[in-house]
């Protein structure tokens, strides 16, 4: 490999400040939702990319990609929704491409007891210091982020 | 509860952006570190915590803070790493405030190897698409929530 280019100060303080900021609101997020509603920040998600279909189904390689989580982790993290009620598996017999992950009546209930501490929590941890200019300019950083992730070339397993 | 303040449409937009920027950047980031050095970006950031220390030693609540993990996740962590020979615990008879967490010197040459590409995928995927506005607005940014996080009244596990 040739020489690394290393992030410059300006670029290592932003670095840094970006991955504390996500690192903190993350556990924050996830532990006001815990103790609001009985629901992790990763099972919220799950409900959210469900209730986002009309349906409230999905196969396991749409959630996957919707979460960009690792197989393993999903196929857990189901697993454990499922005991608890959240979700259920339906097997489709007729066109051999596996089950749907399916959001339940109690799984609809749960977040929607959720969503109102949820979104409250988040508007007062961030979207209440921010002015307007920087929420627009945060959606842009952020879809110029995801246009680059979709130009670069795929790693071996094609995410 | 009082009605939920929603997100108005701006707001949702750029919520759903960010959410999406970091699960997708985290997932591309990991894969990529592993497949580089074997390193997960988790192993990668407790060896950053610990260098960051001339003495590359630090106590368990330290880690926890700084990396933001549940005590639980932390621990479970730390005992991999140490069977792979990246960290080891010492313990500190003499004060009775537990173990410390000390990078070995696999740990020093698993990190130094790792640290060129990792830099080299940090500024391929985020700051080579991004002008010095936008970088001086995301640390901007990220001190805010910060500053806003460490205002707010915490939880009742105080953290």
């Amino acid at each position: 490999m040739n020489s690394p280019r290393w992030l410059d100060p300006d670029e290592q303080r932003a670095w840094r400040a970006y991955l504390r900021m996500q690192g903190r609101l993350t556990a924050r997020l996830n532990r006001e939702l815990q103790a609001g509603s009985g629901l992790s920040l990763a099972d919220y998600e799950v409900l959210v990319h469900l209730t986002d279909r009309a349906d409230g189904r999905l196969r396991p390689f749409e959630l996957e990609r919707g979460l960009q989580w690792e197989q393993s982790r999903l196929s857990h993290h189901l697993t454990r929704m499922q005991r608890r009620g959240l979700v259920r598996r339906e097997e489709c017999a007729e066109d051999g491409r596996g089950a749907f992950v399916v959001i339940s009546e109690q799984g609809r209930r749960a977040i929607a007891a959720a969503a109102p501490g949820h979104v409250e929590t988040v508007r007062r941890l961030f979207f209440d210091g921010l002015t307007r200019d920087q929420v627009a300019a945060l959606e842009r950083l952020a879809a110029d982020v995801l246009a680059r992730l979709d130009d670069d070339t795929p790693g071996p397993d094609l995410s």
